[in-house]
């Protein structure tokens, strides 16, 4: 795309900016920087994110402000330049409502980058932040197919991969995916500000996980979701009907709703794409003859994860009347002939 | 401790009657294992965690059964032992009720380590899964000062770290931070369970961690959950209240309300302990001079990572009338001195 042989302009050098910056610095794109904040522009320059932009001549912008400031920006930005511009904001219809009727949004197409952090600022940036992360490319109806076709190699330069939505599905989907799992990690967090010190002492790993992403600044956090109410209010209003359900449910021990609820909690952890947008891997059995005494057990054990292998479930056939047990090991498919072969070097009588 | 010279019998080879069979063979304890599923109870043994129990004298007994019949198998186990009994079940005060009355019940004093996993089965047992962790021990009003010191050093040589509370403390303080993050992070993951695929594919980070623990066993958190009814509904019933404040500030765009609950969000992440129990560790600036272009301060970011201190905050501190600039760099106090001589070996000019 001649778009990103021309220099790209990233305006904000916060988090976002800064470590996209430093992600297209990588392929050697010629990256200049723009910050009302003196301070961020000078950190993410002596980063090599880029250069200050001295009005030099541009293909690309990529507005990477907060959200509030997104459809200002970009109107700007098209007003003043001919180049493609995007964003990288959490919302993406409510800055298109912003840039109804202005000259040039044919060559506006948003994105969005589900990548971050619960620390902010220049500091906090990284050049693989979007490695193998979705980035949402949302083209409005106008959009051209030549700005969003430089939209999307931007974001495959970045390292992330493509997934094309239209506005109205990309707030939707972020609503689920990443706004009411805030919200709700908040309200835990909140119940956490008022504990006592010795109970939470008691924090293990399921707290902090469940409660890291309410860390995250709240002057951006009340952009993204007032930008985005319609969406974020229908389901967290959903979540409270359940929270009702929930709540009779522990007060009655009804162990029937209490478990419907938690296998549909289950379930939706299930329905999460693999890291790399695949679905959950098929296993298959792999049957290995042991001799029946606890030691071969475990010398199997030890082979079986010196292959690197992982296994996902064991079960062992145990006839007292025999002097060598079958055990059948759950793996990923992809990864049985692996196993077998490894076994086998390692002089298991193996089975498939 | 006699106690623990004596063999320890872990009464139940799942996740975290393995694991601690598994610690505790590190440090050559003799451990005996026994479970009602001979499958589990092979598989542990299998996997190093300790011998099938055939009726030798033991001095401590570990059930590590599920929440439900905790109470029945402590109860037991003192009628069939001399031996001091603790359990590692996630609460204490129910189980207490059903020992009532008990002989012997002196020699109970409960435990909880708060380690765990979404995984479930001797299968996914780790020897470090205690390590670093906090380890509730909760002796009641009758146990005795021995049985509690036996169960104390159990969770030392486990490699956990003691936390001393009441069993009525523990359940509140779990319900807090255990049961509560449960119980939304399953709402959260609920709405994902019915979302459309296309939309799912924008999963980031974020909500990975905040659903994490939802994938746990349905049947365990249901004994859990009935078990500390009172505590939960209470804590539930809190965040319902402040569910519909948040539901009202998003559909009113009230940002005021919607800043006080994230504010609130980030003081309750602040609250929880660093990972060794410590509070977060204050920080303290150090001045590096500078000259004015931006090679040198990329150069002095690499070299203050290179010196393995993470920078908190920088501030730069620009003087167009100098070529030379001041820049503050904001580290753990702990750490500045080791930055300040890192920095000064590769020919920083410093100040503190």
């Amino acid at each position: 795309m001649s778009e990103l042989r021309q220099p790209v302009l990233i305006v904000g050098t916060g988090l976002l900016g800064t470590s996209l910056g430093l992600a297209l610095r990588r392929h050697d794109v010629d990256v200049l920087l723009t910050d009302r904040n003196p301070e961020h522009l000078r950190t993410a320059t002596g980063l090599g994110a880029g250069h200050p932009h001295r009005g030099e001549a541009i293909g690309l912008v990529v507005v990477a402000v907060p959200p509030d400031h997104v459809g200002a920006e970009v109107a700007r930005s098209l007003l003043t330049t001919h180049a493609v511009v995007t964003d990288v904001g959490s919302v993406k219809t409510a800055p298109l409502r912003a840039l109804e009727g202005v000259d040039g949004i044919e060559r506006y197409a948003g994105g969005h980058p589900m990548a971050g952090s619960e620390r902010s600022g220049p500091l906090a940036a990284s050049a693989t932040m979007f490695d193998g992360r979705p980035w949402a490319v949302t083209p409005h109806t106008r959009s051209s197919p030549a700005a969003t076709a430089a939209v999307e190699e931007l974001a495959r330069l970045a390292g992330a991969t493509v997934v094309r939505l239209t506005p109205e599905e990309h707030d939707e989907a972020v609503a689920r995916t990443s706004h009411l799992p805030h919200l709700l990690s908040v309200l835990v967090a909140g119940r956490l500000a008022e504990a006592p010190l010795d109970h939470l002492a008691l924090s293990g790993q399921g707290v902090r996980d469940v409660t890291r992403v309410a860390g995250g600044d709240p002057a951006l956090w009340e952009q993204i979701v007032t930008g985005n109410s319609a969406a974020v209010a229908g389901l967290l209003t959903q979540v409270r009907d359940q929270l009702d359900v929930l709540i009779d449910a522990v007060i009655m021990g009804d162990r029937g709703s209490l478990g419907e609820i938690l296998e549909l909690g289950v379930a939706g952890t299930r329905a999460i794409p693999g890291k790399h947008g695949g679905p959950s891997r098929p296993t298959t059995s792999v049957f290995v003859s042991v001799p029946d005494h606890p030691g071969e057990l475990a010398r199997l054990f030890a082979d079986a994860g010196a292959s690197n292998v992982n296994i996902e479930d064991v079960h062992i056939d145990h006839d007292p009347g025999r002097d060598m047990g079958l055990v059948e090991l759950l793996v990923d498919e992809a990864r049985a002939d692996h196993l077998l072969a490894s076994l086998e070097s390692r002089g298991w009588e193996t089975h498939r």
